[in-house]
């Protein structure tokens, strides 16, 4: 069941959430040892607040829904390690805003789900529920892991480069990466300031748009049709040879099904220096990181992978401020020009990864692509629409201009129904 | 003596961090039961970091200099309180990344600075050491005191919006608040988080110089002398009449002297519609400030203050999401805008407060002239260089264009020169 589904059954008496939390946590007793998306569960906890719910102690627009949070994400009740020895045990003394927030709305916490190291590139044991050979990918692995292996209907992941966007293609779920700036971070551990979002991993449009109102702690309000047809424009950008050849059959097919739906459908082309933003992103990120996190790099040099230190550590501790500064202008600019191009394009159309989750446990596959969104601090959702060549998800990705969160649901809204 | 100083006796053989140290203690040890600056100090931690540093066992730009850092920023070795009951004992389990890059840099951390309640309006204990019956203003408001009252020769602040140049203005200190964004905010309690930035207490505008390099984490550069006559720009904003006429005297004076030393005066009119700055600040501030505090205020409504529940809090609980996005729109406008209209102009000159520290422990003077700036995004410094009416402090202000702080670091110096 979907988080809307769920909360209408309990309004309606059709179940409890002591009923849902129960079969989550069955759910995960049953598959946890294979998929591996938790690192830490609460059953206890999460029972005792179902029933407060269905005491009727805590109403709210997410009443009795169970939810996890990618374990970069403090909470007062359970540990946040940030999927790193050096903080194991961690016990933050308060919720996250993002934590509270969902608590105020009547959301049942069930756990803290899988992240990479740091949220960055070393993996952690997370596999993908649709082959447990495969990666879910990264960094919220364990989020996107979780919903689509139906453990817990809504999962906060967060996002610096495609760590939502991209574990949900490959996990075959609801991704949602939101317009910079909108959701607070407090209590969130820090990747990169400039680039971190928060991200919603769900089972539907509808969740998303709900869950998203919940953690702006804003009532919720329903999805609002467009009102007439939507412009889509595909959008192939210059990454689009580094696509597999499957995605970009999928990717043009979908925007032909669209139009034959009724869309208008169009091409769009980014401006050609805004291939500049790839540098620009990673230079911006690896500054910041290797900032971030001096305590640790000062203190626990040694128990950081060498896949961190030799990467982004790397690059970022002796990297140029004069470029960091730059790479932030070229940022805004591009930024600001963008909002010039959309004219009355709703919503762009581009892949949602580059191809299938790989064989093993690497979890970056696409930097390129997301480097290039992300930075421009659009919002995206991917929907699981595709199948590659081995039958595993891949996702659509829609992006909508800055603060046109609500115009990117109804445009997925409709995509997604068309397209399924 | 300034940190610059300091650093080069130490290197020189003048003097040792230990000595420099067990003279701020006993300054603070005599002082402190009056002008209560200090939330927490460990002398017995910061007497054996300055061994450490004379027995040479770190380097770095600030080795053995004394720091304190406001009570809102993590240590792991000190609590960390907020300025409120409700966190009272917590104890981070690392260092905030400024603390973090201070350490690393050689500096010593004494302790943590009093904040007001969550570093907002409700007022610490502390009192301006130039009058302990007078407000050393706020929310910096330990850090700015325990400068100006030769405890410390460097203290890190933060600003959401007048936080570090208000009190730095009425405790008759250098103060500096950064371009926004370029300092990591990890590890420091979020207040806002569109507007949150680090802010510096300092002795001299090249103690400034030298922390905000530390702080960013890059190889400090001395302050690199303009070349040629600075082009200073009187700006008298929107709120003019609001400053008390010998602040507005004390201004004009000052660009007159600064011709006379000179530097090329003009005027810059801001446009008339940056005067919805003031809104959008406020709108933004509260509406995040209050969902950044959803787990207080669901959890510990009753320990807020009542100044801060009625305030702030009050306003941003039911603030509307689409004022908030329209508040961000005008600011990014404004920002934009602003950038075009610099021309060769190097800095502007504006007064730092609206007048002198009152009477009593209000801290919150000057709202609009801080939410006019620090919406903008620029960085700025006030430089003790006014006397007012009761023979308090007043800075006079200066602001660079976005990213700029090097050149506004150049004008600063010149100008402090000039008028003192």
């Amino acid at each position: 069941m979907t988080a809307t589904e769920i909360v209408a059954a309990i309004e309606g008496g059709r179940t409890t959430s002591e009923a849902v939390v129960r079969a989550c946590l069955d759910r995960i007793a049953a598959r946890d040892a294979d998929v591996h998306a938790w690192a830490y569960v609460d059953p206890e906890a999460a029972i005792a607040a179902a029933r407060a719910i269905d005491r009727g102690s805590r109403r709210g627009p997410l009443a009795g829904v169970p939810f996890g949070v990618k374990d970069i994400i403090d909470t007062f009740d359970m540990p946040t390690e940030w999927g790193t020895p050096i903080h194991k045990g961690r016990q933050p003394e308060r919720d996250a805003a993002c934590v509270a927030l969902s608590r105020k709305a009547g959301g049942v916490l069930l756990g803290k789900t899988v992240t990479t190291e740091f949220a960055n590139l070393h993996p952690g044991p997370t596999r993908n529920p649709h082959d447990l050979t495969r990666t879910p990918a990264g960094s919220s692995s364990g989020s996107a892991a979780a919903v689509a292996d139906f453990m817990v209907p809504l999962a906060i992941g967060t996002q610096t480069t495609g760590s939502t966007i991209r574990p949900a293609s490959f996990c075959g779920v609801f991704g949602y990466r939101p317009t910079y700036g909108e959701h607070r971070m407090h209590g969130v551990m820090e990747a990169s300031g400039s680039l971190d979002t928060l991200g919603i991993l769900a089972r539907s449009v509808e969740d998303i748009a709900l869950y998203r109102d919940v953690l702006l702690g804003i009532p919720p309000e329903p999805i609002a049709p467009l009102g007439r047809i939507p412009h889509i424009a595909l959008c192939r950008s210059h990454v689009w040879d580094k696509f597999e050849p499957t995605t970009r059959t999928l990717v043009e097919d979908a925007s032909l099904r669209l139009a034959r739906a009724g869309a208008r459908i169009t091409e769009f082309d980014l401006p050609a220096d805004f291939a500049r933003l790839h540098d620009a992103h990673r230079c911006i990120s690896s500054f910041e990181f290797a900032r971030t996190f001096t305590w640790e790099i000062e203190n626990h040099w040694d128990e950081i992978s060498d896949t961190l230190r030799g990467g982004r550590l790397n690059d970022g501790i002796n990297g140029s401020f004069e470029r960091y500064v730059a790479a932030k202008e070229t940022a805004q600019e591009c930024r600001a020009r963008l909002d010039g191009l959309w004219g009355d394009i709703d919503v762009l159309l581009t892949p949602a990864a580059f191809g299938e989750a790989q064989v093993g446990f690497w979890a970056f596959e696409g930097v390129p692509l997301f480097q290039l969104w992300t930075s421009l601090h659009v919002p995206s959702v991917s929907l699981p629409v595709f199948k590659g060549p081995n039958g595993m998800p891949i996702g659509a990705q829609l992006i909508a201009r800055r603060h046109d969160d609500r115009k990117l649901f109804a445009c997925a809204q409709w995509a997604y129904q068309k397209l399924t």
